[in-house]
């Protein structure tokens, strides 16, 4: 038998990402993009159209795609249309697509910039919280389908991500949760300084900085979420739960608050974190105002968590913490099986604080 | 503005390649797929299904997953059909899954492979000779649609790549023909040796493995395409445009045979290769014994050149031959504008040799 081992030479994946207020206007965002030689096509949703889409699609004269709104329209339907406006258009293997919006955006496009022609050039602007902290940064695209959410995609890099952090001063309130507690999780499980700033400036933009160089911290440590890049999930196994059960009406990063305080509490009742700093993280996430779904029902909840792709077998699995700033590593491993029994003492809690 | 710079750690890719007669029964191939701890699932065409398919599968003590026959399966339906089969045994992350086919089955199950759950373990075995020396060396994978082949797709390796040299005693002649095509045109621009040898014995086994590894020398050396990897066109320009004007009833593999000749004859007609060598081309070829469609004619070809995606913009590009064995490098690149005129005789060549 002849064995022949190919390994072909790759590019190194190399993103540039600029963090300013007022880039979506700037003449270095006009600059950037007109050094290509191909076609710019940027992509919105509806609800983005009217307050950034034109005005971006005319700053820039790129033509201008729109998606419906909602995570609804995370699917292969949204993203045929794409394609076939892309094809429509001309567009070859020189195109630079831009996603202008959200985490659903920032997904969609990515995918599709991912696989059209075999991959074209990918510029993302995050416009929420977010994108800007979580889905912007570490090239996960995807859509959802009937059997769950983000299980079509690929692992695709843009070429330049921009943050604006004028866009923040005109977020909506609940959007601006939902990224802050993407933003706390990090100070919770990798960086506490995140913890400590943001106790005294919720809105110090020094905190999407730190969020953002945590990620990738992170990230550059485990691209593969072989090990510390589980720690990401800090919160999720309980989010994850309460959104189904809520059939997604709860929003994600509300989830996520309820899920941070939550595992914080199971990591405090296993041991190892203190009942001190568990008091000083609960009594500061009060600031989300957050109630459990009206549909909950423990039974339903637990089911919900038997599915999650991280729970096969009927295990649940965790990230927990040790202290603040740090998650707890076990045996190696930044997740770890809790039984229902030791569960129970949290969610009962859950029940109470929340409900 | 802050601007800092990602360069995200990757796996650099490595492929199994195994060439032996045999591999599809051997305690090998078993032992290798059996290493893993996931699922596996082979998937191939409703023409294999009863000669290797539920052979492999009681083999393996896999599940077969079966796809329409022919090009035209190669769409996004069949793809979506796979992706839901995989969906409804439970398939996670860990799964492995093998393509057992020609090209189509293989960039098709490669593209499911990439995108499923962001990306799963591929394995290919392909089981004509245009897909053991082309299709499955070099990462390409793909779907058609409406605008065109493989307009959607990505750039994914598979772990392992099984050629069973026992597969080719069994192929249909005509298929074995339009391998042969590919394995000759490595002959012709790249690694001489093939031609010589290809002239003495065209069953040679020992053709394969040059083809193979020469592909795989060209994608090393270049693997985005950007200089030399464009070598591997040649005869494709001629080979395209015959697909088209024919409905793409005349097999690819016989499309690439013609459009050898009539690319040498072009580098013949522009003096860069010898008359002698363009004759023993010529002459070597005549074993395809093929014709071009009854339905060609010189404006409808024409046309369909100048929409072919290399030809953007009016201009036809070919890759054109200095002697056998040697593409001819032009300023720096490997494929390059031929006018009009200067093609006309060598169709006018083609419409008498081959009409």
């Amino acid at each position: 038998m002849e064995k022949i081992v190919i390994k072909p030479r790759i590019i190194p994946p190399k993103i540039e990402l600029y963090i300013d207020k007022d880039l979506l206007s700037s003449t270095f965002l006009k600059e950037y993009i007109s050094k290509g030689d191909g076609k710019v096509v940027i992509a919105t949703n509806k609800s983005l159209e009217e307050s950034l889409g034109r005005a971006l699609s005319a700053f820039l004269k790129a033509p201008l795609l729109i998606i419906p709104n909602g995570e609804s329209a995370k699917n292969k339907e949204t993203k045929e249309m794409l394609e076939e406006e892309l094809f429509k258009m001309g567009c070859d293997k020189k195109t630079t697509l831009i996603a202008l919006g959200g985490g659903v955006v920032t997904d969609l496009v990515g995918f599709t910039a991912s696989v059209f022609l075999r991959g074209v050039s990918l510029i993302l602007i995050p416009t929420t919280l977010l994108a800007m902290v979580d889905a912007a940064i570490g090239g996960k695209t995807g859509i959802n389908n009937s059997y769950g959410k983000n299980l079509i995609g690929s692992i695709y890099h843009p070429k330049a991500v921009f943050i604006d952090l004028t866009l923040l001063e005109t977020l909506p309130q609940k959007q601006w949760l939902c990224g802050f507690a993407e933003v706390l999780k990090l100070g919770l499980i990798y960086d506490s300084s995140i913890f400590k700033i943001a106790k005294k400036d919720i809105h110090d933009p020094v905190l999407i900085k730190k969020a953002v160089k945590g990620k990738i911290s992170v990230i550059e440590k485990d691209p593969f979420e072989k090990s510390l890049r589980k720690i990401l999930n800090f919160g999720h196994t309980i989010a994850h739960g309460l959104e189904k059960v809520s059939n997604y009406e709860l929003a994600h990063g509300l989830a996520v608050a309820i899920g941070c305080v939550i595992e914080a509490h199971l990591s405090m009742s296993l041991g190892f974190l203190s009942e001190e700093e568990f008091k000083e993280i609960e009594e500061f996430y009060n600031l989300f105002q957050v109630k459990i779904p009206s549909i909950y029902q423990r039974e339903a909840f637990l089911k919900a968590l038997s599915f999650d792709k991280k729970n096969r077998g009927g295990h649940f699995y965790f990230v927990l913490m040790d202290k603040i700033g740090k998650a707890r590593k076990c045996k190696g491993f930044y997740s770890e099986i809790v039984p229902l029994e030791k569960l129970l003492p949290s969610l009962i809690f859950m029940e109470k604080k929340y409900g």
